[in-house]
């Protein structure tokens, strides 16, 4: 079946009927207006909506109320969306509403209240393991028993396109710690979970209920300075060499959207607990590609994450903790078995130790001056979909 | 000099008028007021202040506005409150409006934004050196040179008086890990910083500029699950071991009531690196006291803290991480030499090894029903101020 839309130039953009990701956007008046993307344009949801009983969820200049509604309300929203971008007659009425995604000014979708960054890959983890623990097990005990994770810092996410200052820091010298610019500036691809419908403090949230609670996915660079990090983490984890900077993608992906692209976990052994077990578990096949100066430099796998994403929720609220509309939690680096399947710097050019090629120079971390975008796509109902990219470039430390 | 109040009670009640600490409530009709305490009662500062410049900060159901207008505000805004609590002819119009505190219930005084949690005590470092790492030394090599931190969960810090819910999780069992309720539930007495005025991305504040962006302080009981923070912890630091709930007081005693609780600090060796000085920089001599089930158990002096408010505060952002009004950040646990100075039963019972002794039976961690309370005390202007108290009584897991 091919993707019945009258929107110009969206069936095969990645941003067809069978995607419809929303975000936030400032007008060239500095009015802020909430929506979906089809093909390259931005439609505002209020306006599409008008007349149905979902237009005052779109009212207000953030996704907030949408988000909270839940599952049956997100999915009459997305079919009445579908149907009208299907529907000629309302061509007419909305094609003069369409504003070209480059004329708008992309925002935070969401403002985050907490965010939490996991750890849910193998390879990663592994891999870090026989970095900085070479005469030990990779993996640390716990990693097959519950997927590890931190809080991050919510203050300091920001969109996709936000420029990234260098963070200076406090790092080991030659003779004792030093202050100034990070010298192993990494990017760490991720794919993020953003919660729509909140949970009681004390309630746990299972597995299987992930669908009621998770609204959708956004794309993650976890920018990292190794250096911060490497000194500073002991014993209670990273923080500055996190907290600078966060970019997410504009676009939230709804779940619904992600059904095609569904897949089983990788086998995990030993059987988790019980409260980390579903019904009906899986990952999604969602294919990440890296760029650093326009060349591709690696290929992350999402189907190779070791956890899924409700084993992450049901693990952050097995001790009761709360849920709020908008929390992010995110994957943690995605790495695949692969050299070139691995989604940070520290391992593409094993803390450099073998710097990558790239464009006819070898590399280890990022210099000013440097473009990061990470692309995700996945199969959708008439073919691929796109989901929001995540663009940063560096500049120098201030 | 005496505490000129015309307010009943207030004169050496620990909220007379060099105190003014800033709250929240809800009134029995569930409309939300901010305000401060004088003895035993909740003053509206909308009311208080009509007429004046500052009423309008005072309109809306949070503290926000006042707390982001800054020094010069929170100065002027404090000297006329002082002035109007001690002008008799402003008893007639004010004396119906007091609210007793015990007829309103109070709220958190402000939502946080992001929340760091510090470890600045070295006593309490080491101690927890000792215990886990028994064949080292008892701090790291990082442990003197910056004030090690994480960040928590903004969404699970609740009010004093809020019950704590013993969390379930998973910790190491005799044949592999388990899941069930924590047998280790443990406080940590700590003090919390709020910060008033934000900072932009990318902007670092000084120890100096402490007092431009922090409005005052709140006590804090850092609840932690010792079992699963010990499972979970490696490499990324705790999680669910905390992030279960988090206590604070309901109100904030201004920075600027605390002029006369101000002291230098404990000898820092090796030196700071200069972005970790500042010219003026101190501590805080505030006593806390420790109460379980109605017995003091410990008596922890803030005046020993290694790191000061200041030096956390140019940590956390030296890395250009923004500031947001609300942001919390707390001490750590905070513990003095001796044993009855310790603010974590982790550390008054050895982990378990040496109960301490409580209403003729030995205890190690919490039990279900026991109620926590932390009180600190401070010198203010005109005798001791009675910072908010932080208290919690443990529920059993559901």
């Amino acid at each position: 079946m091919s993707d019945p839309t009258w929107v110009p130039g969206a069936s095969g953009s990645g941003f067809g009927s069978d995607h419809l990701p929303f975000g936030r956007w400032a007008l060239p008046s500095d009015e802020v207006r909430v929506g979906v993307r089809v093909g390259d344009f931005a439609l505002d949801a209020a306006i599409a909506l008008t007349g149905t009983p979902w237009e005052e969820l779109f009212t207000e200049p953030t996704l907030n109320r949408f988000l909270e509604a839940g599952t049956r309300t997100w999915s009459d929203v997305r079919a009445t969306l579908r149907r009208i971008i299907a529907d000629a007659d309302e061509a007419l009425r909305l094609e003069p509403e369409l504003m070209p995604v480059d004329d708008v000014t992309m925002l935070l979708p969401v403002d985050v209240p907490d965010y939490v960054d996991f750890y849910a890959s193998l390879h990663h983890a592994a891999n870090v393991g026989r970095l900085f623990r070479p005469d030990q097990e990779p993996l640390l005990p716990n990693w097959r028993h519950l997927p590890v994770s931190y809080h991050g810092r919510s203050g300091t996410i920001v969109p996709s396109g936000t420029p990234i200052v260098r963070p200076r820091g406090q790092r080991r010298g030659p003779d004792g710690p030093i202050f100034g610019p990070s010298e192993s500036l990494d990017i760490e691809a991720e794919l993020g979970f953003v919660v729509g419908v909140p949970s009681e403090l004390g309630q746990r949230v299972s597995v299987d209920e992930f669908d009621q609670h998770v609204f959708g996915v956004v794309g993650v660079n976890d920018w990292s300075a190794r250096d911060i990090q490497a000194w500073e983490y002991v014993p209670l984890g990273p923080h500055l060499g996190k907290s600078f900077a966060t970019t997410i993608s504009t676009w939230i992906t709804p779940m619904e959207a992600l059904l095609a692209a569904r897949c089983e976990l990788p086998d995990q052994s030993p059987d988790p607990l019980p409260h980390l077990r579903g019904t009906d578990d899986g990952g999604l096949d969602v294919r990440v590609s890296v760029e650093i100066g326009g060349h591709v430099i690696s290929q992350p796998p999402y189907r190779e994450m070791y956890w899924s994403p409700g084993q992450m929720l049901a693990h952050m609220t097995s001790n009761g903790a709360s849920l709020r509309t908008g929390d992010l939690y995110a994957s943690g680096t995605i790495s695949g078995p692969d050299r070139d399947q691995r989604g940070s710097l520290l391992e593409l050019s094993w803390n450099g130790a073998h710097p990558w090629p790239s464009a006819g120079a070898d590399r280890s971390f990022l210099l000013d001056g440097d473009e990061v975008v990470l692309r995700y796509q996945a199969q959708g109902e008439f073919g691929g979909i796109t989901l929001g990219e995540v663009r940063g470039t560096i500049v120098p430390a201030v």
